[in-house]
């Protein structure tokens, strides 16, 4: 739709993209399939008065949470008229670009259900969820516990007697905290509770509740619910009733207890079914890995943004009689194209994750769980590395716009506002690294054993090699080798991950150890977590791709996301030895020519995320290009516009400049 | 006041300081007379009902601007009432903590009229700007240029007819945009054009514009005002209004053009006055000190929060029967220690800028302009390391404070949404630091030559040897002796200086030179602003330090500052050689031991700061710690708790839930 514009300020810049750039796009949705279901999809939305985002800056709480009740009918309205398929219907979704309850109705709620309930649960409730004849939450974390999932204070005590679990909160610091869709929308919720039968405690468990009357939604008895206040941001997560919830001795019947893994008899015995409690990781990757590809989208949305309007956007200089497009200065690209590059290798790492998830669920169903552990610590640290650079990406996006950026209208303080807590969801990031340098830690210890490290930890088999190759860099050119490239992360990570275990090994208690080295453990994980990215995008590289001079982008893209890196953590590779100051000289030199490189083809670059201007909701990133009348048109719109002379004229500034505040009723 | 609460959960920590907190108020504060005023204006203004701030987040906009008038007229009623003076008024606006109109006015509009003014218009001009009869603010950047000034598009063309200026907009994109408080209380403004006279462009200057009626304070003929819209986050810059301004041929006499510098004559004619030219780097090296001030003010300020919380806090492990205090983690420790250390480091390297700018002022009184371009480059480059310091570490600390931090009541969006534009605003931080190397290039060039190097970049004198001293830490304990540390940056900045400037002189054009290296040149000022810091730090610990245990903490905080900084920048210090990897790992190890000796005082050293709970504004860091009911309580007062079901049921909810979309009317 945007080829209709009238204008297309930006027309030099692609017609100067040297790849095609239709076959890039079919590479960044992942298929031809995806590309045509995304965009679809995403005019579908676009295209519907409904679906309007640009107002969400100036509306209230109360209005802006029914704007997206609104929406999210809507949506669920559409979905059913068109018989949408369960791919379309939440690639819609994702467009509609809103918190809502929604996502924890399709995204934990059903998921959870599915891996944690028995075949009769999955039975009885999933087809209400399907039909959203129940709305559902994931009730887990509580005000006084959020990471440390094992110390919730919810329990939920059998009671023989008339076959029920009461489930209560027995202290302030117990009440669920955070829980999406939990404060006003949802019927239902999947409470994680202590599981306590005849005095004992069994840890924790889930238990579908239900919330709220069907009849007239009101909480049930002995449930109280409100939502816990604002959040970070204009719109953004304030659209979703992220919310608190109290129970006082709530009854349930005993089989809404999840029982997949684990089961209470009717005399309340607790049980171990003969399904393998590790099934439950399955769930853990599978969320993980959708939080990966989001990272991609949010991030090569910013990048989307910032690159159009640095290539609008004219500052100092001259070029043929203009002034010089801001996307010409070294520190502008030195800033912005390693983001570019990371947005495609985190789509491409994204892509991996999916395929890991389908091979652990299918050796999962065969019992082979030798390869869990690694999926477990890989999904956990992508999610970690992927979220963290993105968060810090968007403010980055949001800088190389100059004071612009800083309007709501840019798009960029919203996307913001509503991404960071990804890094905090899910698990915190630096709790989830500490878990992934444990697992390199043992990985290293038990490689003299029997175990074989597998998946991404296979390079370590060839430790004794990494702990002492020379890098592979003579000249310039050398840089660009993927082996070279790939071979210097490994070493990298290989040579931390040794001094951290010889480190650690001189500690008497190793848990003493671990905390006191647990930032450099963190720095560890990171290496090992910035291989994988690298590993993956090489591989795809290696792969037949198709269309003019695509590779060709990738492979340039590819070197930059790698070169920036070394250069961003330079001191691990020289503290390291695992390469010279003359070849960092170097990779830095080449580096700039990369960037000399890529500049004719940034925006075709960006313009391969086929993202429509409803979605990219940026007056910055329009695809025309045509950005100061729209900041006009979006200023007028402000409430503070409609009068000229400003409500509160009459009591606070006449007083003031009239010198009568003696007198005033202020 | 806070002493008076009723709990105290902090009262252990408290207790384990090994200082005398007093002593170190005063410090912080940079003196007893300052302590005693900031107290007593904090006080004053957490007290008083009309400067609650608590409500910000879920006010909109029109509400929002309406309460900040109605708060600058009673800050200006109290000032009245109670004669304060210059410095304590300004301090009580510094508490109100909520941008405003008067922000521009009393910083900006006064001290351009002060500076670029005659003495007859200063005469003129000040006493109603001092007395609020007029409202000013400082209106230079346009749509289309905000970094190049020299690019501004507005005209002041003079007519000799009627000795007046006509000043227009010739463009869209020559419209003011962003000036605060211009969009809806300013009755004045200082607006920057191109003066022309006789058809010649004589570069730009500053003008006295009337904007409003001060009757009714309807905007004059030929002008067009309005607000730019909504800026990033709840609250925050919302309470200014950023305004657009267009001229259409508005006329204005003669002497409302700033003329110390430069003057326009009766006859048309452009005359340089006595009065050096130079005296206008004045205001902007008074203007960007603050900006330093402030940073210490929004860091110590985040740290202060996620300092208290981490101690509050507790997750896993176990503690004599509790669970660990999150502040005992060292992962925790090594994010958060070294912003604590930073907002001490900023205070310090502020309060020297002060000291600097009262010199410049003499000098420039003197005409002695030799320390001019050193002290314009120093402050550049120090604005605009602390600013990006103190935004990103804004953001880590609401990270800190995991999911609790994403809330508005922990007051840390809205502090990091109200700070980032400083990255931007007064000079763009990446054009600052490309200016700061300019001026490093000059200076090393100029070696050989008369020109020596002074101030700061004295240190580059003894070249030769920074060039090849080696580092002379043995042992653990020699990263602890200063004169080693500061040789060390000097010996960094000095090489990477000169590396650079290597590089430059192989370019056959300067100037492509300049662009291309423009990234490493960017690291070159940043080595450079860092050993600033650093050396003022060591400097201020030179002074006799009163109080038992203050020096000591201080002395740990400069330690702490320095090698965190070696380790983040371990790369240019190893690819220059002016360390080892042992004597690199030797820091590590000493730095992990500060954290610990930090440890016990750390919420001394927060409290030390001596902010209110009003003016910290966060539930998460109240001085008694008392977090969880406060949560609560916060949470309570969301517009969406007025109701148990929701605006929105039954249209949205109720027809999804009953399988009735088909005839809902959405
Ligand atoms: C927008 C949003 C939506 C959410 N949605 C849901 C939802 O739908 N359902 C739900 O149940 N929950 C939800 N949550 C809650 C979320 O899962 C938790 O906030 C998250 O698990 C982090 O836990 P926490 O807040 O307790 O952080 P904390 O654990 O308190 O973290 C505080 C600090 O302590 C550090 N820390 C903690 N433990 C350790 C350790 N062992 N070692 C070192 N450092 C440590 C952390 O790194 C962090 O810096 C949501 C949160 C947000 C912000
Ligand atoms: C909250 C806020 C309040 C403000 N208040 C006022 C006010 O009261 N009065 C007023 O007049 N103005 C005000 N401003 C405007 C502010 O001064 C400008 O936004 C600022 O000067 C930056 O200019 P810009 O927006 O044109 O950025 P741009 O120059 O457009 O920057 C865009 C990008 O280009 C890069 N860039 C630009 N030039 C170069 C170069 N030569 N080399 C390398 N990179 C370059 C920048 O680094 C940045 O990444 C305010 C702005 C904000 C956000
Ligand atoms: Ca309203």
């Amino acid at each position: 739709m945007e080829a209709e514009a009238a204008v297309d300020y930006l027309v030099d810049e692609r017609s100067k993209a040297q790849f095609d750039i239709d076959a890039m796009k079919i590479i960044w949705a992942g298929g031809k399939h995806e590309f045509e279901v995304s965009d679809r999809m995403a005019r579908l939305v676009a295209s519907d008065p409904v679906f309007r985002k640009d107002n969400r800056a100036i509306l209230d709480r109360k209005e802006l949470f029914k704007n997206t009740l609104r929406k999210a009918a809507h949506a669920w309205k559409r979905i059913i008229e068109l018989r949408l398929s369960e791919q379309e219907a939440s690639k819609l979704r994702f467009f509609v670009d809103e918190p809502a309850y929604t996502d924890l109705h399709w995204g934990m709620f059903i998921p959870v259900i599915k891996g944690q309930g028995t075949e009769e649960q999955r039975k009885k409730w999933l087809p209400m969820a399907y039909r959203m004849q129940i709305i559902g939450c994931y009730a887990q974390t509580e005000l006084g516990h959020g990471s440390n999932v094992q110390g919730l204070e919810t329990t939920a005590t059998f009671d023989p007697e008339l076959d029920e679990f009461v489930i209560h909160s027995p202290t302030l610091t117990s009440s669920k905290w955070w829980p999406g869709g939990l404060g006003r929308a949802s019927t239902h919720a999947v409470v994680f509770a202590r599981l306590i039968t005849d005095g004992k405690d069994h840890g924790i468990n889930g238990f579908i509740v239900q919330l709220r009357s069907l009849d007239d939604h009101l909480p049930l008895p002995g449930i109280i619910i409100g939502d816990i206040g604002m959040k970070f941001g204009n719109g953004a997560y304030n659209t979703m009733d992220n919310g608190f919830l109290r129970f006082d001795h709530v009854r349930i019947p005993r089989d809404q207890m999840l029982m997949r893994v684990k089961q209470v008899t009717r005399e309340g015995k607790v049980v171990q079914s003969d399904v393998p409690w590790q099934l439950l990781y399955g769930t853990m990757v599978y969320v993980r890995q959708t939080i990966v590809a989001d990272a991609s989208c949010a991030l090569s949305r910013a990048v989307c943004i910032a690159t159009r309007y640095s290539a609008v956007r004219r500052q100092f200089g001259s070029q043929n009689g203009h002034e010089t497009q801001v996307i010409d200065y070294r520190t502008q690209q030195s800033r912005l194209f390693p983001l570019l590059a990371s947005a495609y290798a985190f789509r491409f790492v994204g892509e991996w994750l999916k395929w890991l998830y389908m091979d652990v669920t299918q050796r999962l169903q065969a019992r082979d769980f030798s390869t869990l552990p690694e999926a477990h610590a890989c999904t956990a640290g992508l999610k970690s590395l992927t979220t963290s650079v993105t968060a810090d990406a968007i403010e980055e996006c949001r800088k190389l716009c100059g004071g612009h950026g800083y309007l709501c209208s840019s798009g960029l303080p919203e996307l913001f506002a509503v991404y960071v807590p990804a890094c905090t969801y899910e698990g915190d990031n630096i709790v989830l690294l500490l878990q992934v340098a444990r697992f390199l830690m043992k990985t290293v210890s038990q490689l003299g054993s029997g175990e074989r490290p597998v998946g991404t930890t296979t390079y370590l088999l060839r430790l004794e090699h990494l702990l002492q190759c020379p890098c592979d860099v003579q000249g310039a050119e050398d840089w660009l080798k993927p082996d070279v490239v790939v071979q210097l992360f490994e070493a990298r990570s290989a040579r931390m991950t040794v001094a951290c275990a010889k480190s650690l090994s001189k500690f008497s208690k190793p848990e003493d150890g671990f905390m006191d080295l647990s930032a450099d453990l963190v720095s560890v994980a990171t290496a090992h977590c910035q291989l994988i990215v690298v590993s993956k995008f090489v591989e795809k590289l290696q792969q037949d791709i198709p269309g003019e001079g695509v590779k060709q982008q990738l492979e340039a893209l590819c070197s930059i996301y790698a070169l920036s890196l070394l250069k961003k953590h330079l001191g691990d590779f020289l503290s390291t030895s695992c390469i010279t100051s003359k070849q960092a000289s170097l990779a830095n030199d080449v580096l700039r020519s990369l960037y000399s490189q890529v500049r004719p083809n940034a925006i075709a670059l960006v313009d391969a995320f086929n993202y429509t201007d409803h979605f990219l909701g940026s007056v910055l990133g329009r695809y025309d290009g045509n950005v100061y009348p729209k900041l006009y048109e979006e200023a007028l719109k402000d409430p503070l516009n409609e009068s000229v002379v400003p409500d509160g004229y009459h009591e606070y500034l006449q007083p003031v400049l009239k010198q009568r505040l003696r007198t005033a009723r202020l």
